[in-house]
């Protein structure tokens, strides 16, 4: 199968699979939640996230004052809540208020936490850097907020209590397989 | 169901399902690949992507000398691909001699392109930053390659024709599910 090769980028973003994010911020009595697809951990120590949003957003406007966000992992049957905060914006309506969206409370920040969250982590901004047409804001985790029954004792997903969503790019959302492949990386990296 | 609050961050980076992706570079006729689950895109324009990589790898190495890189998605069939480029060092072995890896010819860098994969970036490196144990890779995406028959015509992937592999943590592989969910946010923001 030989493969299209081109400069042209294309829909490069949409070539796979993305867990879509909530992520939430607050400042000077204004809260918000917005959907972001562009997100990674990037250090262990100290234990840093980066997320990817664009400066127009009112999310970034809240964490660019206050210095703080959250970041919230969601499960497919909370699908609808993605897709709401994703299709509306802050700079209109409390979207905590239209989609009734419930909370829990924060350990060391004043973001919102979701409570539909299998887990969430609270982030205080360490850098907030231009990178073409988005901003990368990378925190550090200074708190994290996990459901203890959605994970193995060894904190993996256990995904016959929690199927955690994916999104495909244009509306389309899915979860992950309930098959899985044990691969010991000692074993194979010796083939 | 109450949630775990804590301080200690314990298994962050495990707590939602991540795409292993594999990382290529070539420096002085030396070629090397590694699996790296923790990446993004960052902007649309001009197309840049990011990877978080440990700056004592030997790929970390090659990219800072020839300011390239490639990054490759992989099917579930080819984890054990991922398996074997994450438990071996390109400082002992070529990973490409050694586990056999096939490759398509790049466009425009130098670096690998994994004939495995079902979609490939070849990048330019644009910025090179230091976060916490890490470095920070931005890369301009400037060739494309991908596999026409694993995308819808919106450029989707087509799960029908493409399992892509994900990451659970722990050596634990496994793909998407096939039910999709199309939830379109334009209604569901107007709630």
């Amino acid at each position: 199968m030989a493969k299209v090769i081109n400069e042209d980028t294309g829909a490069f973003s949409q070539h796979y699979p993305r867990v879509p994010v909530v992520v939430t911020a607050q400042a000077g009595g204004r809260d918000n939640a917005m959907a972001a697809a562009w997100h990674t951990c990037i250090s262990f120590k100290p234990p840093l996230y980066g997320v990817s949003i664009s400066p127009k957003r009112f999310t970034y406007q809240l964490i660019a004052d206050s210095k703080e966000f959250g970041v919230n992992f969601l499960p497919l049957a909370k699908a609808e809540l993605v897709a709401s905060v994703g299709g509306s914006t802050g700079y209109k309506i409390d979207k905590f208020l239209r989609f009734n969206i419930a909370r829990d409370k924060p350990l060391k920040t004043a973001v919102p936490i979701l409570k539909a969250a299998y887990a969430a982590y609270e982030c205080k901004l360490v850098d907030d850097k231009g990178y073409g047409d988005h901003r990368w804001l990378v925190g550090e985790i200074v708190a994290v907020h996990w459901l203890r029954e959605a994970f193995t004792p060894e904190e993996t997903l256990d995904l016959e209590k929690v199927s955690p969503v994916l999104y495909l790019g244009h509306e389309l959302y899915l979860t992950t397989s309930k098959d899985i492949r044990y691969l010991d990386r000692r074993v194979y990296g010796k083939h």
